[in-house]
């Protein structure tokens, strides 16, 4: 069997006085053994420090690199992956992480999206082939009678998912045991009376100590999803809650730009696309391109690919874009990402005095457009 | 009693088509109730969503934003802080925070530093007022017995802390319990022959099922302290490691310097100063100006400032600067940054053949400094 081995791709961008292959040999031991080479014992440079595969330079400042790593160096868990990636280099400059290669024995630890593509159209019971439609309920400060009201007008109007803001955790106007309660209420009133299936997805990111209690409370009132920012929660937290909750794990994307410098940083298809798949997001949210955030098409369908594309065994996540997506635009953005994708609607909805009415029009665009 | 507000300061600067008011204006919605202004109820315009309460210009596409938000938009939770903070607009461009006024009353939720500076010299048994010796133990990829030998040789050169190395995690090579343990012993076996008092303190950030179990049996061991990577185990999962251990906290800032791009991200001083010491920090890690990674020195002035300065009734936390610092430049180093600073070193003694002699090189250059 051969060694497992992660295999980084970075872009460098060299500062004055830097040149590229010092800078790639430079991480290859501080994310490892964090040590100047002379200080390492022989066999240890060997077996644990990274080892640069191909250096090609892209011009005078800059550099595409190859560098592998010992599984060893890493261990099993999700955190010291992280700084593998990015730990220290994090604190350096001009360095991208552009691709990672995860060794396939390594994947086989993680559990990945418990529903997954298919798992999750069973749950919003979507089986034909076309996009799910998520809308976000907001904003901070209602009351929950008052955003128990909104759900029920987006189920009625033939959403498939409502999910929480991530801005809404347990602040006072609405504390998240009684708007977990009312919500999830509304939306099976609806659902019962339409026969639809429409998910209320509650954002249970908070505090560590009380985070199992609002899963349990989610489960306890029927949700069979919940949201969570891996970033604001913790990333191995949120790999936790899809590992044993039982529940379908929506991400979203809260403090992730930190990493998206255009040279230094973690390319955001390794980080919403690769990891966040493997924390086992069943949905992973991201701001679309055209919408209120400077993220390119290029950007989204990468993303799109590393959800969907193979990933060891883990099973395929829904990509989420949200924003820049309205009824009238709906029939391109499903030839661009194809069906397996949940459209996230937010503000354009908001922004029409019948939320039923423009929750309708948006479904109806999904369903007519795939006939 | 007025409002209890946080009032965030902001660099801002403009791209193509964007002007610094609307800019501000953006952050205040984008960061509470997320919509257009349009599209929010009057009230909760007044009441939920930020207010911009000073734009000052800087040059043609530079200004500088002061944005207050009512701790109501927050709640009492760190992940919600951290995302009023940076969550949606760390995904956009040109907006960094440079200070923030955190209420009074909010941080009162929070215990802080359990030790704090005078605490951990109480455990260190260093009552006299001189800087603290740090050193890393490393490199990843040895044995326990190994490490535990390295340990004992810092032990003995009067280091007073051993702290593993952040990337000592729970590899094959020296398995967390394993490390623990004979490394504990080493340290305790030379403080019962030299009558010293020298921390080991073992690395437990990892799984999120498994950091009670590492936190436990470093208490069982007798660690008085551990070391946490906030950001790769979660900011609320290490507030609540320093909340609920009873154990002093040691941070290290694996993965912060994601945040820290020249225009776009969080300052230094409020991520590793005001933030690090809100979770309950007792150190904090950085690198220092000099060393192999950027920081000025002017950056690094301003994070012992927010870690040692008043912040709410939170007990001062140590200042633990890491780099580009050996025997000959302590003195100079202890002038610039106070007694109450605690020196890091790693490579510099790796780079020596006698490990106990180099550290006691360190050791009286600390103490002879002070006399």
């Amino acid at each position: 069997m051969p060694e497992a081995r992660f295999r980084i791709t970075y872009a460098l961008t060299c500062g004055a006085g830097e040149d590229a292959a010092s800078k790639a040999r430079g991480i290859a031991y501080e994310q490892t053994v964090e040590l100047p080479e002379a200080c390492v014992p022989a066999d240890l440079r060997e077996r644990i420090a990274g080892r640069v595969e191909r250096l090609e330079s892209l011009g005078p400042d800059r550099a595409r690199a190859v560098i592998s790593y010992p599984a060893e160096a890493v261990g099993e868990e999700i955190p010291q992956a992280l700084n593998l990636l990015f730990g220290n280099i994090s604190l350096q400059r001009g360095i991208l992480i552009e691709g990672v290669d995860w060794p396939a024995a390594w994947l086989e630890r993680f559990a990945g999206p418990r529903f997954g593509i298919e798992g999750l159209r069973g749950l919003c019971g979507v089986t034909e082939r076309r996009p799910l439609l998520c809308a976000a309920l907001k904003p901070v400060g209602l009351s929950p009678a008052a955003l128990a009201r909104v759900c029920a007008e987006f189920a009625a109007g033939g959403v498939d998912i409502v999910k929480d803001d991530h801005g809404l955790a347990d602040q006072s106007a609405a504390p998240y045991r009684l708007r977990l309660e009312m919500c999830r209420e509304a939306v099976g009133r609806v659902n019962a009376r339409t026969g639809g299936s429409t998910l209320y997805v509650p954002n249970v990111t908070g505090a560590a100590e009380g985070l199992e209690e609002r899963i349990d409370l989610a489960r306890q009132a029927g949700c069979r999803m919940v949201l969570i920012s891996p970033l604001l929660a913790g990333p191995d937290v949120a790999r936790r809650v899809a590992a044993e909750s039982g529940l379908a794990m929506l991400a979203h994307p809260a403090l992730c730009g930190a990493f998206f410098g255009p040279d230094h940083g973690i390319a955001p298809q390794v980080l919403l696309g690769d990891l966040f798949r493997i924390l086992g997001s069943d949905g992973v949210i991201y701001p679309n391109a055209g919408g209120r955030f400077p993220f390119s098409e290029e950007t989204c369908r990468a993303i799109n690919d590393r959800l969907r594309g193979p990933l060891g065994s883990l099973r395929p996540a829904f990509p989420v874009p949200g924003g820049g997506i309205d009824a009238h635009k709906v029939p391109d953005w499903i030839d661009r990402y194809g069906f397996d994708t949940i459209f996230l609607i937010g503000g354009s909805l908001y922004a029409q005095p019948d939320l039923v009415r423009a929750s309708r029009a948006l479904a109806e665009a999904i369903r007519s457009a795939v006939e």
